[in-house]
């Protein structure tokens, strides 16, 4: 992309209340534009960063049977009474339709997808299976000052699971879980996300929450070390040891809820009459499971930990652009280069602008791709360009013809 | 994809209010299920179509440089009481939220793009530009009979354009007709859709509707044939003729509008002042177009035109599967070829349940992929599988070496 097309800047005025860092970088950076508390639209940059967030989600929930879905936001009002949640969910939007009738938007989609798996489950045969999507979610929340860690309206993707027995959702909970460790590392976020045991409700003893270690985060979590897991707030009242191995070495500490996973049991199922014919014909409830993971928010915690004071530091694997390609007034080599760099699949931010040196530096460390290529006179001089990690301090010059075997 | 994994089924009970033959025959197939009227979950069938129709319209709105955005579902009231929409715009879900404000569903996003318009605009050099989304839409409609054609919550890409100036969108504009042109081609709904006129508002004469010829369309247009284009309604009260040719041969038709464009002129741009500096350091207001598309309910549309009495034909542009494969009791052959096909980037679904050969070729016929593959006793003493294109009356036998050779 020729940063002179996109249709964004770096900005310097930043709203008035917008009190966090990840959004207040993200705004700076013109990856996204505030429009109410909570409420946040994604420009190119950004979009572009949600997206690869998505897909790596998207990957590995396909890798373990998820199959893709996209639910509706407009939830009937009967669908939660009948779950008993239209009254107490206390961050509910609730509107009404010109149909006379009520709605609520979805922050959650137990109470529609227990109905819709009902219409397809009869026997032990239909079972089981697990249904996803990646969907806009709202919540209507008092406060919403933490930017993109916790929104009105943000992007959630959601499995559902559906099983005969707990020993099934046992063992499909085990591979969710190592579904989410591999989502957590691809993302950059592994060595400090902390398999974090919550309360379990009626079904089971625990659930879990995906918990990482931020000084941005709203939550403490107390951390086994030894056994890399970590218990929460509840859980800490009840009971002060690791859940694994007893130990009461539990080290406190802030941390950002990245995901969540509960065994739901028949919370939904019995409400909703989702019930299926086991071998001897027999009516059962279905057991189900839910797992829960943020992309917006996602997208804010990497923010919150990877940047230093000059800006974002994304991680390769969701970064806008691999490679921020910058010109100093030598727009024809730069061009040839750029052109060479995405003929081969690289993804370049071509800052072919007419500013100053220092203001496409500033702007490529506040924007953070990875790797920095500058091409000036001076480079040129050596028939090369300077390539510069964002991490390090300095640059080293690479011949032309290197390049692309030198970019990882 | 196997069949026997998929959680949905071909379903014979349908809701009893639903009237429209496109929502009837996806909900038969399992390709959506009705939350409400308008309200449509996309299941794994669905969501794979709506999918592939986005991603041609995103190609294509790419190719005329668009720039991919999400702005927000939720929409400031004082947003609107800008523009003036707040009490006049009928269809608006409007609702409380905790924070003390009120808030509308996005039904069009004039109200959020223009503020962040104004924000990167500063002069002259920073314009044309051009930027979309593909977002869910809200539509408080009164009545929301025709299935994926009126939806109260829909899919919908909308673009929008700014320029300095009056040439410059006529151009651009020109830009997007020939965009939506090549979409509806590629969607197999090239031939029967019209350019036609609408009524243009203060800024310009005409506006303009993409309308694609059916009986199942809500409007009324008629057709030029020697031109090719077609006028609405509205036109036709004003000027009983052609705007291309002057001819008064109209034939009256029946069509969905499948997609419109407006040139916004300054109606935005003032009131939200969306200003730009000239060459000559003078602030003009900026002047905007607008170009919409949805992508659901051209998946209606395709389905209102694209059936038989047996269900629904696909276009191969957006098929959920290019290939079906029936295995009528001979899963060891036909999971090889499954393999096989798979293996070689062909997207298959594979029917590898327990059930009759006449239940399976009744879902395949439902489902309509464009080319049926039976692998039986019979076909394999040939040493051959049996091809049928869906439209087809008769299949023909092709050897299992040839074909992928075969199929195109």
């Amino acid at each position: 992309m020729r940063q002179s097309q996109l249709f964004t800047k770096t900005v310097k005025e930043l709203p008035k209340d917008e009190t966090s860092y990840n959004a207040q970088a993200l705004i700076r950076a013109g990856f996204i534009d505030k429009v109410g508390a909570g409420i946040y639209s994604y420009l190119p940059l950004g979009k572009r960063v949600l997206d690869k967030i998505c897909d790596i989600v998207r990957e590995e929930m396909n890798a373990i049977g998820g199959q893709e879905i996209l639910m509706t936001a407009l939830i009937p009002k009967e669908n939660l009474v009948t779950s008993g949640r239209w009254e107490t969910f206390d961050v509910l939007f609730r509107l009404a339709g010109n149909d006379q009738k009520e709605y609520s938007l979805g922050a959650t989609h137990e109470e529609i997808v227990s109905p819709l798996a009902r219409k397809f489950i009869l026997s032990y045969k239909d079972l089981p299976f697990g249904v996803y999507q990646i969907q806009t979610k709202f919540r209507n929340e008092k406060r919403a000052k933490a930017g993109l860690l916790r929104g009105r309206e943000f992007l959630m993707k959601d499995l559902y699971s559906f099983h005969t027995d707990q020993a099934d959702l046992d063992a499909y909970y085990e591979k969710a879980i190592g579904a989410y460790k591999k989502i957590y590392d691809r993302l950059g976020l592994g060595d400090l996300t902390y398999l974090t045991y919550a309360s379990g409700g009626s079904f089971s003893k625990y659930s879990h929450e995906f918990q990482t270690l931020s000084a941005a985060g709203e939550d403490l979590i107390y951390v086994c070390d030894k056994c890399r897991v970590a218990v929460n707030r509840e859980i800490i009242a009840e009971q002060k040891a690791c859940p694994v191995c007893g130990s009461e070495q539990l080290d406190e500490q802030k941390a950002i809820e990245v995901g969540n996973i509960f065994k739901l049991g028949t919370k939904f199922s019995t409400p909703f009459g989702l019930r299926y014919k086991d071998q001897a014909g027999q009516e059962n409830p279905v057991i189900m499971g839910c797992y829960g993971i943020g992309p917006s928010r996602i997208m804010g915690t990497i923010v919150e930990i990877y940047h230093d004071d000059k800006g974002i530091v994304w991680p390769e694997s969701i970064t806008p652009y691999k490679v921020h390609l910058l010109s100093l007034n030598e727009n024809e080599q730069a061009d040839r280069l750029y052109r060479e760099l995405t003929a081969r699949g690289i993804e370049v931010l071509y800052d072919d602008r007419e500013l100053s040196a220092g203001e496409k530096f500033a702007d490529a460390d506040l924007i953070g791709c990875p790797y920095r290529l500058v091409v000036s006179a001076k480079t040129l001089k050596e028939n090369s360009a300077e390539l510069k990690n964002r991490n390090a301090k300095t640059g080293e010059l690479v011949s032309l013809g290197e390049l692309t075997a030198k970019l990882p």
